[in-house]
């Protein structure tokens, strides 16, 4: 396989950063993931902008010269070079501050920011999709900047892992007794009918894959609302989803052990699934640039 | 300058982790600072404690047959070696998930650790110590495992930069009203003639420097208690202090453009900076082990 670093594509086991990378020692940087289907990407301008607002948001910026389309450039090679323009495909994008000695404080005079990227297959889990998952809840003791996709991931790992220990898929973060989202995925409830999930602001992630799915509901004519679901409505969800980019839309049948709905993905969930699909095969060849 | 990788003594400049080392990837990772005065350490169990309390609460380990002995004999060479062993110096630590396959759960099955050391030079500030320094107050938006010494540190290195641009040398958190810790310090207020500083709990760092003058405190015969600092109270403080492995004491003389006290290190400051300064230079030969 071969990855992008710093301006050179090498093989993944070539690619090495230095110890002093600041994302080696501080989880100092911002990442995205984005989704193609064959050879072409999906919301990838709706990532990239996303990247460049975490970017600004903690002082950074990419690599001298180097533009949101000379990002596309790279993450295309990579899909050519890498066999991966045929089905589904992901890029995973990283950007670091930099190797410096460490401070805390930003290098002074600022270094070169480390990007990093690679690629890699993707198979969308169909029997998984067709079943729905179980999921866990676990308490959100993450830091208050939710809002940024940045390297500092313990928090999501740990859910993550307590969720994969009690053979669940996901594990749905609970803040102040509302659920907030899951550990790498935005969480929507559907509760007398209406569909409902945490508002963007500072305790989420806006995620892309979220905002198309809200759009695929208008469009649908799903009722849906922006707003907490409280934990203990989940006893009375009708259907509980997740969203992320290598999620799609994927049914929760199950929480902390307990049933949800019909214990089968649910209408809304399929059709929304359904609708995303379709939309993901129809990416039009300009939104692969 | 050598530094230690994988069981492997290599220059800085060689020293490079490969790009799925999971510290690199999710901050998946713990460390430590400890100081060696004249080649000797100081307080290096109470680090190496920390650092294995730390390791089990992420579901860590130190890499196969690497125990706390060796780390410290991995530090004494890393001394040796880069001729450090007269005057101060500081060995810093970080032990990471390792490299593997980006998934957020624990890599199945588990891979070996990346174990990282390097020591640098340290000189005590002398007249900073005198002058004492500034600090701004800044939202301790970090998330609730304070007490883990973890690599994701992105909130401490925003602070830590937002004080660098007010020209400032720490900031010092504030959550609920009340004051926790400094971006890379504990803080401690002395109001009405008596120490105060956060209590030990999941919202700040368990300091080892913290402990050790707590306990000057007492030798000392001044008053200490372990409560909250509320951000109103700045105001009366009479004095201000960090603490901190490569701190010290440190007194903060004035705090967002406002002076602290009498607007220099106070008696209490300089007393504990002393009683620390005495206490590292007797540190006994078999504390170095």
């Amino acid at each position: 396989m071969l990855v992008y670093l710093n301006g050179e594509f090498v093989s993944r086991e070539q690619a090495a950063v230095p110890v002093e990378d600041r994302g080696f020692l501080f989880g100092d940087g911002v990442y995205e993931v984005i989704r193609a289907v064959n050879g072409r990407f999906f919301t990838a301008h709706e990532h990239l902008a996303r990247m460049e607002e975490g970017l600004a948001a903690i002082g950074m910026r990419l690599p001298g010269g180097m533009t949101r389309q000379g990002v596309l450039e790279i993450a295309e090679r990579l899909l050519r070079e890498n066999s991966l323009t045929e089905g589904h495909a992901t890029i995973y994008l990283q950007v670091t501050r930099g190797a410096a000695p460490r401070t805390h404080f930003f290098p002074s005079p600022p270094v070169e920011p480390t990007l990093y990227l690679t690629a890699a297959p993707f198979t969308v889990p169909e029997e998984v999709v067709a079943r729905g998952v179980s999921a866990i809840t676990a308490p959100d003791v993450r830091w208050s900047r939710c809002n940024l996709k940045t390297l500092n991931l313990l928090a999501n790992v740990l859910a993550k892992q307590s969720a994969v220990e009690q053979g669940a898929t996901e594990a749905i973060f609970v803040r102040d007794g509302v659920i907030t989202e899951g550990a790498s995925t935005n969480v929507f409830v559907v509760v007398d009918g209406k569909i409902r999930t945490f508002p963007v602001c500072n305790y989420i992630l806006s995620g892309v894959t979220r905002g198309v799915v809200i759009e695929l509901a208008a469009e649908l004519g799903i009722p849906l609302i922006e707003r907490p679901v409280r934990v203990e409505e989940i006893s009375r969800a009708e259907e509980i989803f997740l969203t992320g980019t290598t999620t799609d839309v994927l049914a929760v049948v199950e929480v902390d052990g307990l049933q949800v709905g019909t214990g089968r993905p649910g209408a809304i969930s399929t059709a929304l699934g359904g609708a995303l699909a379709e939309r993901m095969g129809q990416v039009p060849a300009s939104a692969a640039r």
